[in-house]
């Protein structure tokens, strides 16, 4: 009902980064893809199961560096029926070495069509008497243009289940500007808003180290804004992604996080998966150059802040 | 690369009204669920198939009387990957029936990783020489917060393969003004903003009704934004969710649609999905319920409305 158990995963591993899952078929190596296509053709499901190999060895390879991982819920819906079994996969693998899961699915909808997002991402699913775990990840990242009626549902499953939330807040992309940096009349920014509501959703959620069980998204493209939005949401846990690949620099990051070097976690998603083809190295030695790379990316980010 | 083919059917059945198929286990009758729990177990996979039940039996009473249905994807997710299966196949079910198919989804996400919703939802996705549906639907649910680069995939894949989206503007539940309600600085409000932002997005879509690919959400909750909105955005087709269960009544819906009775979609869905319960007739009767609503529903609200 905060995000403790994901920042003592941190602290342990002395490591804020999580790394995305966002499998495009083309980071899959050669040699894997070759193997299910040839045994169950060019379909979707040679696809989801080739992906599944390859999240499976990157994950025996980051478990014990990285606290925590991001799966991208578009990358596996491409697979359709067959994607969403290797998400439902890569998950419970994920927990299985002991890594703290963030569905990033950016869902919103009303109240009760929210219930069944909370309870298919974070909760139990109900069939006859028996309560069972669809996805079971522990949190989930949102969109709250609804409101809070939107918001409640997940709540409910963030308190009884120990989950969280991460909020679109300030998103990394070049045109999140169009819409959220709108100034309102009183003053703020639209995101300014939507953070402010993030800290009011959060408020009775607050763990042992201040932070709630409503984070956000604030992307590491706009350093300013993360800085200043740091100072302005004390209690609220940031979800960073746009390091790396995106143009966001570990510097610029710092700002980010508070005096323990808490309260912010970057993603990197295809600078891990693709780190084969960037060193250059045999494809076979994919999940090495990932573990290489979270390693270094941790080193990068950590110089900078004061995490003990 | 418009809602022309929607249109056309609206025109045709002389209805604007979509059905909304977010199948709770408990809609379904229990002569169906027995069935398949006693088959599979108390299981995601029985809940899943229960449904597919459900789903076809109402598509095969209401296709000659509706023009579309509108799966909610969080009703689906709820029940993992067989949920999935249960979409995807819905989703066929009701094309070969003649049906448009609008995947209530809400999705939204930067450029890249909404390339990949586009294409499971609206487009195709490659693998190896492969271009495969996963899902095919004909229009998906979008949540505008990020801005221009997580609307363009989407438009690519609309020009290209003739489909449509609904951009959330104003929704229909009680706290959708905490956000869309606040008054920019320059004067608007932020859903007349996002709605004006749809405009511009269609521009180069518009169909010979005068409606362009890109439409949006806009609550039966909220009747005097739905005419104010119908005004200032002359080429956004509105889907409006809200109606019946949620407390919209059919008079209120009128200033959503234009002169000629169209540019609004009306959605229903429990209303639907429950009639039999409403009624209470056999539970066995259940489709022909639904049937007997639709038609109630269609006439309830073209009688305020000038459509030929």
């Amino acid at each position: 009902m905060s995000f403790d158990k994901l920042i003592e995963k941190i602290i342990e591993k002395k490591n804020p980064t999580v790394v995305g899952l966002d499998p495009k078929l083309e980071y899959v190596p050669d040699f894997i893809k070759r193997r299910y296509l040839d045994e169950d053709g060019w379909t979707l499901k040679a696809a989801a199961r080739a992906i599944y190999e390859f999240n499976q060895a990157i994950i025996d390879e980051i478990h014990d560096i990285v606290p925590a991982i991001k799966p991208q819920a578009a990358y596996y819906e491409m697979y359709g029926h067959y994607g969403i079994r290797t998400l439902e996969k890569t998950i419970r693998y994920a927990k299985l070495n002991g890594m703290f899961v963030m569905t990033d699915g950016k869902r919103n909808d009303i109240g009760a069509t929210m219930e069944a997002y909370s309870n298919a991402h974070l909760g139990v699913t109900r069939v006859a008497e028996n309560d069972i775990e669809a996805f079971g990840a522990d949190a989930l990242t949102v969109n709250g243009y609804l409101g809070t009626d939107g918001i409640e549902p997940l709540l409910k499953v963030c308190r009884a289940r120990d989950k969280g939330i991460f909020v679109l807040v300030k998103t990394s992309n070049p045109s999140s500007g169009e819409l959220q940096d709108m100034k309102l009349a009183d003053g703020r920014t639209i995101y300014e808003a939507m953070g402010d509501m993030c800290e009011k959703w959060g408020e009775d959620t607050r763990g042992k180290f201040g932070y709630s069980a409503v984070g956000a998204v604030v992307g590491a493209t706009y350093p300013e804004m993360l800085s200043e939005l740091r100072a302005r949401l004390p209690h609220t846990m940031f979800l960073v992604p746009g390091y790396g690949a995106q143009g966001g620099g570990a510097e610029g990051l710092k700002g980010g996080f508070d005096e323990n070097g808490l309260g912010a976690i970057v993603n990197s998603s295809r600078a891990v998966m693709c780190a084969y083809k960037k060193e250059e190295c045999d494809e076979r030695d994919f999940a090495k150059a990932a573990r290489r790379e979270v390693i270094r990316m941790r080193d990068d980010i950590t110089q900078y802040i004061n995490l003990k």
